[in-house]
């Protein structure tokens, strides 16, 4: 015990870089202490020589993995022929590419008729122009959003993210936004896009006509929460019969994290603006679109803009990601693992069936409800001392959410997978005390 | 002629990519309608083989000029030996050297004491995280920003913009910010800071007490206007007197493009938060940062956050961007081109005084302001046509800014210059009549 | 008929001065076209010499009847002796025994101990002033109100409306409010109280902690949904569980009007926050009251003020209005006219089940619930031509609604219902088209 | 002395009743410590017998004196008619009287044609209309007000109210307004509109296009500031320039106030919307008017209500006191008595022009400010002790507001100047020491 205090220690030291400069608002940092220094696809290093399993992934912005080496080498022929860096929003051969390849490979393929709009490298920036974008349609300035979702940190998309302690941040009262119950929560036998519908035929029910509704199909900070297809396709028909448009929030679900490129192509709906971002830029590299019907896209130019909206490594980067999509492949691969972390997490939940109450989630981001909110910090906390980085999800911080790169191989997985299992072990037999673990912390 | 505009139909056909996919939101492309390939410096080149020198540099985000030898070293170095790029706010190798090297290059040599927050990779997260601490800190709610302010585009830091078509594009009334005249707004005479002060202690005025004032020291978007030291230090005054946070938005000024790293440092203010981003990427890389004086870092872990806080491309492209700030060779070097820039401007302004009302700006940010707003536009216009890339700033587009890299060679600064002046020559002198060059727009 | 069209074209006539002078924001005149002259209990005299039994009592301000003997001889007296007629704030004779009795006949003996505020001479700034005591008191700004609900129609109270209508005429977005299901909305199966209770405790929920609940136990504008002694009780005390503020707004439904003085006695809760106003002023002259426990009484002096806080004439009528709660007879007739009132609707609606869907409403506020929803004004329109005033209410103006004096005499009484009774006979036995009424309308 | 602090003590038993029953809300009966009994003109009488002269006519809302005789006949006779009392906006006889005599009186002999809202009874239900209105007619959300306005305190109101103390008792950010320079406000030299202007025209201002411009010609609660003619006329000019209603706030100047009935009259404008309230009921009963021009009265049916908008008591008051206006008997009364107070206060203010700044107001609403503001108040406070009722005004009290009823006898008048010059010569005399005054405080 003696030698794990002291490297606690040394680890502590070796951050007080960031304890001294960096502002305190700093976070994954104090979760996972110590100072990474090398990526490669699922497993990263730190400056200690340690390794880790990434089961987190960037928070879904490194689907392909850290460091991808097609990618790369892509970046790297890029720089050494002077290729534009930074362009605004001025034509580049990079941004070509994309675009014909966006196009190509993803919306013909799936069907799907979308302009396409670089609103800015983050995904705060995507919703925020999509909330400009629908309320310019339509007239209206009301938004619907749902319990317990997470849409951005700036002020518009904030407003429609559930969390009251991010909400708290803003300062000042938030408005714009109306929060509904999302699917299931008020339990499996509500259709809650019926409370939607009755609030919208109800001249006095005093939901201000929306111009859009906005919704994850998976809640991937709310906590795994995972909205059906009969729920979507309801939620589209009420849009449609309202005049309301249907914003898809895909920046952390698209790009593949839950099996399909978008998160709801097997819903079938067809949104009329989707939000992308994080893998978008297929290298960790800053980059969003907004999607918007063609019939929607009614900008005047420049009604919004931003300085990084050609952030060309990105399209150089994001091109090649979309390789991935070029045949069913890398499709396949999510579904097998999505299939073993099911059954890992399963046998898991069965086994604890007193801590553990369900399981959430979908392709390859899944997670344990724990009865005690605090288990699944615990369990972050003592894979981290083992070499896996996880989060945990939800609105009491209940669920632990595993969301490896989709590319992760599958003896890496399985090796995460048995940390996972020998640490719950650990937990719950009593070998390692709490109150040990906590001193840790 | 009639090669003229072949060549321009060529062009058209050549954006068609564009116009077909991409969202009728692009703006610039629109201004220069040409696919850029290369950049090197201050050099473009376009998929026709034209070159352009670049007078605009990324609306302030290539300081360092394009592709920046010394920095792409680094880059591809990094990318080579599998360095994290992507990394939320985990703690890295690359951030932390970053953080030592703003801490000694930049904070130190000017006695300023500041925490280092990474608020997300763009200008407007930067403003909208000042906006929430400053909140935070106060317990109030109002802003008060200046006429033709730019800040932003997402809610929070749109409603501190001035400009009434970006206002426009929220779709809903922006508040929580108060307008008040820029230096010199109401004529020289006047000092505005007079009027925030007889506001501030008036118990009737109608200003809510403001949580923070938030100032460019130069509108590079609202045409170039300059505040004195003397007000800034007016400025800062007021706010020490009334408990009122000043919060200096560096993001097109700093990183010298005013001659110092910072715009404000002539003036001798100690702002209480620091926005910075554009150039601070080295690059053209998406980054930013929040700077804020110890005592007011009372953020909560996570209060405010993003995906693409760890852009650590941009972290290694930074860091190495600082080393122009280890001596004052860039200084210098600013100084001399702004003195070009300077006088060949006053010759402009003297030779066409009745349609050039004033010069403006600072460093390696100055323009002419224009009698006719059109000229400015016309200006830019011919420019692209004979290979230079600047653009209009102002209300009424009635500024044609030059903003080259700070890193020009002389002699390509030079050959802009001359180019302007015959463009000039010839708008002015009716070689080119007015007609013929709005077919070309 | 020819005749009846005179008279209709002659009364048009009459009602030219309105037509010619008054703003076309005037409403009630256009459902009951004529000119009143007399007022005497439930009895109404029109310019024509025609007679019409009151059934809507100044929508609940004339609780006591038109010119009530007992107030209107207090009133002479009052103005002959020179009494005080306007006061501000300042303490006269009248304010002082309209305090003394109402402390003694209305709040000593139920037990209640509120201070006593007048917010201004109006339900809505009763309902404006505490909705900014109880911001004040909690320090948070949401208010949470329900479907259906009606508050007021200044921009504060107007936030808690449901009315799309209404609250379309603000012209701005409104806020700082969430409106939450009526009790009985989502089926007489659900609490929607649970829903509230599970938003609060929900991190995630989107719902900003509530400075206070705002509630009509009787929604009067809203279709006469009732809350049930239950219903409210669950909702005091999740109130007192979050710290939030119980408001009820018995604007309409106090003094008397649903059994009771104050509506949500038999509920046995004891509100923060009481807004009383329209039959508080005994004979409809303007007065209100806003009733707040001593504990959150926390006002500065002057924090919310107005010109006619202090309605003397109102002061006198009030006191003297009063004294019918000295005893228990007028609780006593209203429990008469309200089974009365019951028993009859009870035998319509068993006639007419397939037209009439319920009985809605509680003492003597009760009324139909059409299943055509212009039945309703169809009924509303006949009564006016045969001399009896009602009005429609709820959502889709559905429900027709008996709001006649308490003082009504019986036979009075009887002689309204008798002609409600043939009204709806006509209505569903095709003896009057439905043509031939619409030519009324 | 003793005597004066025994009958001090009283006093304030005497007012037990309000303390113990009354919200801490109470104010002005916290200045003017009696309990008040009768009224008659300008002459006040209390509990314990002593008279005062009313040199505050209740905000303004007793133009023509307490219990003036010829109305108080037609009340009486109304009364004992059964005139209807509360007719919601029913037609009635004595609304119709209101209506034509206004017509003819009013508006018909200034050339003015504007349509009359009933908007309920007090000044801040006009504004809130007047508000909404202008929001609908223009599209627009903004409202421009000026410094040290008041225009009420419910919320839409009170969002142009300049006052930080009432401001803040909204508890939370109030929005849709922009407060610029009142005339005067920087300076006699600079015309504040030019300042509007050019925020107008500045499309980058951030001054959102204003749906109105809302104005008091004087600031009754402001400090007495008085807009000249010359600055309305170019307000006016501006507003029809940008498409923008002018809105006269007239509650407190109007009805003779300031010499003629509407106060805007010697300046020539035609406002769009007027709005009246206070001593518009004639008899100090709750009463207001919202004016439209015609072409701006697109009122839907009901869009705006209240419960008390047909106040028929003050519809009889309104129309007796609108006989004043049939001849200029009562014009040039108010022109004598406002030249008596004129040279009184200018004796005043030159001899003491060390403690006294200069003379404000207009009419019969003039006031002297004082050097030290807290003089304003110890004027008052001697003043009541003598039996004066007056008060102070401005953002910090600095002014001592002469306001009698515009019926004041001549007699009374100079008697009650001969108080305010023998207290004036006791203050600053030294014969009652500044100590002693403050104890009775």
């Amino acid at each position: 015990m003696t030698e794990l205090i002291k490297k606690n220690a040394q680890t502590k030291r070796s951050l007080n870089v960031f304890d001294r400069l960096e502002s305190e608002v700093r976070s994954y940092c104090r979760s996972f202490q110590t100072v990474f220094t090398k990526g490669s696809n699922a497993m990263l290093h730190d400056r200690n020589g340690k390794t880790y399993i990434d089961f987190f992934a960037g928070a879904g912005a490194l689907n392909y993995g850290h460091n991808n080496p097609h990618i790369r080498t892509k970046l790297i022929d890029y720089l050494l022929e002077d290729g534009i860096t930074h362009s605004l929003d001025m034509a580049t051969d990079a941004k070509e590419t994309f675009l014909l390849r966006f196009q190509e490979t993803i919306l013909k393929r799936r069907g799907l008729c979308y302009k396409v709009m670089f609103p800015g490298p983050t995904g705060t920036n995507s919703v925020e122009s999509a909330f400009k974008i629908a309320r310019k349609v339509t007239g209206r300035t009301n938004i619907v959003c749902f319990t317990n979702a997470f849409h951005g940190m700036s002020l518009g998309s904030l407003s429609a993210t559930g969390n009251a302690f991010k909400r708290g941040g803003a300062g000042l009262p938030l408005s714009g936004t109306t929060f509904l119950p999302y699917d299931g929560y008020l339990g499996p036998l509500v259709d809650t896009t019926a409370l939607l519908e009755k609030l919208l035929q109800d001249p006095g029910s005093g939901l201000d006509s929306p111009a859009a509704v906005i919704v994850e199909t998976l809640q991937g900070e709310g906590g795994l929460a995972a909205a059906s297809g009969k729920w979507l396709r309801s939620l589209e028909r009420i849009c449609r019969d309202n005049g309301i448009l249907l914003i898809i929030d895909d920046v952390q679900m698209g790009c593949g994290r839950t099996g399909t490129f978008f998160s709801f192509e097997s819903s079938g709906i067809q949104p009329d603006i989707v939000c992308l971002s994080k893998s978008i830029g297929g290298y960790g590299l800053p980059m969003a679109l907004t999607l918007i019907k063609p019939e929607h896209d009614i900008w005047k130019p420049g009604e919004h803009n931003g300085t990084f909206r050609g952030n060309n490594l990105a399209f150089i980067a994001a091109s090649e990601a979309l390789r991935y999509w070029d045949d069913d492949r890398l499709a396949k691969q999510i579904r097998n693992h999505a299939e073993v972390i099911r059954d890992f997490l399963s046998r898991m939940a069965s086994r604890y069936s007193d801590k553990i109450i369900e399981i959430r989630g979908k392709g390859m981001i899944q997670g344990l409800v724990f009865q005690q909110p605090e288990d699944a910090s615990r369990l972050c906390k003592l894979l981290f001392e083992r070499g896996v980085i996880m989060e945990t999800s939800g609105p009491h911080d209940e669920v632990a959410k595993l969301m490896p790169p989709l590319t992760i191989e599958a003896e890496m997985l399985q090796k995460g997978l048995q940390k996972m299992e020998s640490a719950l072990v650990d937990m719950y037999t009593g070998i390692m005390p709490k109150a040990a673990m906590q001193m840790k912390g």
